[in-house]
């Protein structure tokens, strides 16, 4: 099965639940991620501090309709996680049309659509439907019926931590606490899922951390229980809106100067003429608290449309229909070439950087002069050229416009060969003493030979 | 009345009188501005020095002419100020046409109009006229007499002071030597007149000065008399030919990066879609010297076209019909709009940083959740996230694109709900030892009920 | 005769001569620029180090040839220097077509013209040829024979340094070491001695030094032997393939910001429209090694076409036909043009910065106001508002748009009137105690007159 049709049918098999910022929704929907990744799953009971905020009352709902009066369920939850309002309170009441219609959602121009709406900090209620039902409701006397809870109790999210070489970490970001709504949270979780599973399998130097949580209100528990651990996040991405025709889109972080952003722009316009990136905003999703002034983190967000950025958005039409296999496969190798590029870009230097080193003497040029050399070639010269210690080799890409993968080759090509070292592991050597470092260059000069 | 025809009426009531760089006409011009605001009028003895100038001999002329063979008036001061060279000298002499011509201005490319002409800085004597007039001057001998007088004296400058909250002052200056040029130089004084009215009506941080000068010589003595004052000066603008029908047209300050740059920018790239901004050049009004980098002030310079940028600059035909009401109101309105945005512009500190506060509990958010936001709560969560002393609110209008007044309004609301403080406030708390600040925070917390 | 005529026919005169990176053909052409320049010749024996290279066997050759089984030299060494791989090994031997075929280089896309091939670094030998020729070879035993010597001996390079009045150095590098290619080593080496010849007759501040070397080994040797001098070197551009009809190139420094950049991009964009500057790469000519991270010297390159970017490149069609008078002289006058704005562009100090200084009283400004300044006034305007220290004449020529030579001359006069002062001399002046300064100063009081 390809790797765009497992992302989909993850997709769909968490888009039936009934999440909310709380709730078993979203516990259920961390379960099924936990089949597949091991996953740290963490409960923040009401009333705890999260800076501004406080954790809600828990949310539950097993049932709400209204009943129109010949009887018939005219609204039903039963039908659609998105009829009711998101954290609306108990109620049993019967009200007539006109006091009812103050309480029901519609979207006028998308008459077939069915809204979604919210009331997490203010103690309401409420119903969605569809505008063409709207306009049909006789009038008269409605029963109204919500069978939810609000009760003290905790908010979920969770954690999958894949340790690398380093400590130093790379974050991604989704949020878990949409309905059903599929390129707006099913998307994310899916490819942050398949994510963790990849880079697991793969060499690493970075920690790789998977959150999972509800918007803003868990990524400030979040924050709140990471505050110190914050500085060792190098990077990271906020994942969300994967699944959809849109063209990719990373949006910067708020220095609008990280790597995380600079790799994203290159990745991205390598992958997708029509791929864009965009400055960055305060509005999103969870970029909003990562990229708060007080903790400014090297973290920006792929998205393919934008949120707000499509018709269906926040809508009952965010459906399985809209996202496709091959939009979620080709998000989730953006994903993989941006943690490929992270884990292999660096700053090196050139241990022979007085003129250029003899490169054919080490196999590493051809013998034959007067030709054109080609461009693996070229890219020797570049890195060699370049490896001062104040550009990464993605820098070198850019500027050579050679790709990144043979520029990495020649990188790799020239360490062998004793001419390039990785900057820090130089400066290690050189804090000892500079013992290592002179080791290097007696071992470079046996190897000139008589030519 | 309207805005525009008061500007135009006393830019016409100013526009007959014979000015120069000294005497009566100036007088009799800042007496006249003298009775629309108050006015400190200076007057600086003939011989004073001014960095490597000096005052010279004051200038005044009651007629001049030249009489051809004929006895005709052929050239009369009294029919137009500018057929007389400023500052000629006294003369009363007869001389063949020959002789005569050497003496007489005209512009052949425009044979129906006046020059404009000067001899300030060595003695001499000359006239202007039409180039028409000029061909039809018969051969023979002619009477020529200039009824002037160079005699020790003084150069009279103005200045309007509006004393504001601070000393920190915004300077305009307006040039006050030309004689009947319309354009260049009466829409230049009619507007710094109103202005100082208008803004002595509004609440302000800042001291305005308006000074009333000669262009050169007389923006020379005041930076003379005024130069332990300088440092005050935070931001100020040159006005003139203000009343043409060309676009709005700011011209930089010489450091090109000054605030006074910026927020021109914003209001002329707002008000007209024509409107230009160019950069610092030496040449121009008296920016050429507050712009010398011996003193290198925050001073741009408004004007419509620039000078030598209209065909009738320096031209008799620079006259009443060239200014219109529309145009000085347009004018006036971009240094008004200038006036209030540096007054209202500054660098705020996000005193919640850490994640966005809870706005909606402070009544600053919608509590329905799901919809977009509005462009009022964008511009909140802009002013939250940029604030960290860094940038202020006119650059976070100008990169989120939502106008400064609505940025202006959202910081406003941020600090009555205690969630934002302007920069230097902040600073002073600390250095009071931080008791503000802390309970500021305190306050914050102490508002967080339970939700 | 025209200089492009001069500059042609020494090109011509060196075109027939065998070079390679050692042996007699760059002594003969060394021989013959040093009959027009004086020049010192140097001699680097084999086996002596540069850097991570070694100076290679001296190889010469006399004759070579391939004869075919009925006894014609199909290849021939004496009918054209590029007939046999540089650097080939001495060989006699026969073998049959099918083996001889792996010896022998052609260009299928270009069947008449012979390739410039080399084995500096790896003993072997091989034959250029024509694709038409290389077709039509008989099968059946061929006669190869090459009288060659590689044998120890000394590569060889040669300097004209003509002294300035200070040892702040202008280098120039032109490679010697390819045999009859006109474009591709002849036009360089013309230019290159026809501007030594120049400069020592021009008045000059800096010391220049015009290197003719053998390419990469060349260079190396003479960075070896002059490592401890290069921190003199100011400037420098590489000169190579100045003959051709492509339009003047420039390929800046490694630094992309040295001084030398921004002249010579001056320089072209004021000769030339189609005039082009290219960003650093690490590969080409001699910047190789001069702008190798250890060295980063400021030097550009300027050429016409760019290695590689002509057809003809390498190819024994890069003949006497391609070089053209009229072009090599306009590479020589860019070379002249860009030598002048180095000796003449400075940094200047306003010693009256404090409005402007009053011009007309120095003769320096006309004495009728009201009309428009000419250019050379502008120009007096610009250089003494810009000269604070921190602009340099040509980024005054370059901000105001006016011509380099104008803003040189506004400063010249402004010197002679006490009003401007070079940086370094003003800043020599206040180490001394500020006497000079001071004195200077009162020079200017003193000529205020009594006007």
């Amino acid at each position: 099965m390809s790797a765009g049709q497992q992302l989909y049918d993850f997709a769909a098999l968490i888009y039936p639940i009934c999440r909310s910022i709380t709730g078993n929704g979203v516990r259920e929907t961390l379960r099924l991620v936990g089949q597949r990744i091991p996953l740290q799953v963490r409960e923040v009971p009401t009333g705890s501090r999260a800076f501004d905020w406080e954790v809600p009352l828990e949310w539950n709902i097993e049932d709400a309709y209204v009943m129109d009066p010949q009887g018939r369920r005219v609204v039903d939850f039963q039908e659609h996680n998105l009829h009711i309002v998101s954290y609306s309170e108990p109620v049993s009441v019967s009200m007539p049309r006109e006091e009812l219609v103050a309480r029901l959602h519609a979207l006028p121009e998308h008459p077939d659509w069915i809204p979604y709406r919210t009331s997490y900090y203010r103690r309401s209620w409420g119903f969605c439907m569809r505008q063409r039902d709207l306009e049909r409701l006789p009038a008269g006397s409605y029963r109204v019926e919500i069978k939810s809870r609000l009760e003290r109790g905790s908010l979920t999210y969770a954690e999958a931590v894949i340790p690398g070489r380093t400590r130093d970490e790379v974050l991604f970001f989704a949020h878990v606490c949409h309905p059903s709504l599929a390129n707006d949270n099913t998307s994310g979780v899916s490819i942050a899922t398949a994510l963790a599973r990849w880079v697991a399998g793969e060499p690493r130097r970075y920690t790789y951390r998977f959150v999972f949580a509800p918007g803003t209100i868990g990524s400030l528990c979040w924050l709140a229980r990471n505050e110190s651990r914050l500085k060792r996040v190098r990077h990271g991405m906020v994942l969300a809106l994967l699944g959809d025709p849109g063209p990719l889109t990373y949006k910067m972080s708020r220095r609008e100067s990280s790597e995380i952003d600079a790799v994203a722009q290159y990745v991205l316009s390598a992958m997708d003429p029509r791929a864009q990136v965009i400055g960055f905003s305060p509005y999103g999703y969870d970029e909003r608290q990562l990229c708060s002034p007080g903790f400014d983190l090297p973290v920006g967000r792929l998205t393919r449309s934008v949120n707000g950025g499509y018709s269906q958005y926040h809508s009952s039409a965010d459906d399985l229909s809209l996202i496709r296999p091959e939009f979620l496969a080709q998000s989730y190798e953006a994903c993989q070439r941006i943690i490929s590029i992270l884990e292999t870009d660096g700053r090196y230097v050139n241990l022979s950087p007085k003129g250029e080193p003899l490169l054919g003497k080490r196999g590493l040029y051809g013998s034959v002069g007067g030709r054109s050399p080609a461009e693996r070639e070229h890219a020797l010269l570049w890195v060699l050229n370049q490896s001062d210690g104040s550009r990464s080799l993605l820098d070198i890409a850019r500027r050579s416009g050679i790709d990144f993968q043979r520029v990495c080759e020649a990188a790799s090509a020239l360490q062998n060969a004793g001419l390039l070292a990785p900057q820090g592991r130089k400066r290690d050597a050189s804090s000892k003493g500079g013992a290592q470092r002179a080791t290097g260059v007696r071992k470079l000069q046996s190897k000139r030979g008589g030519r």
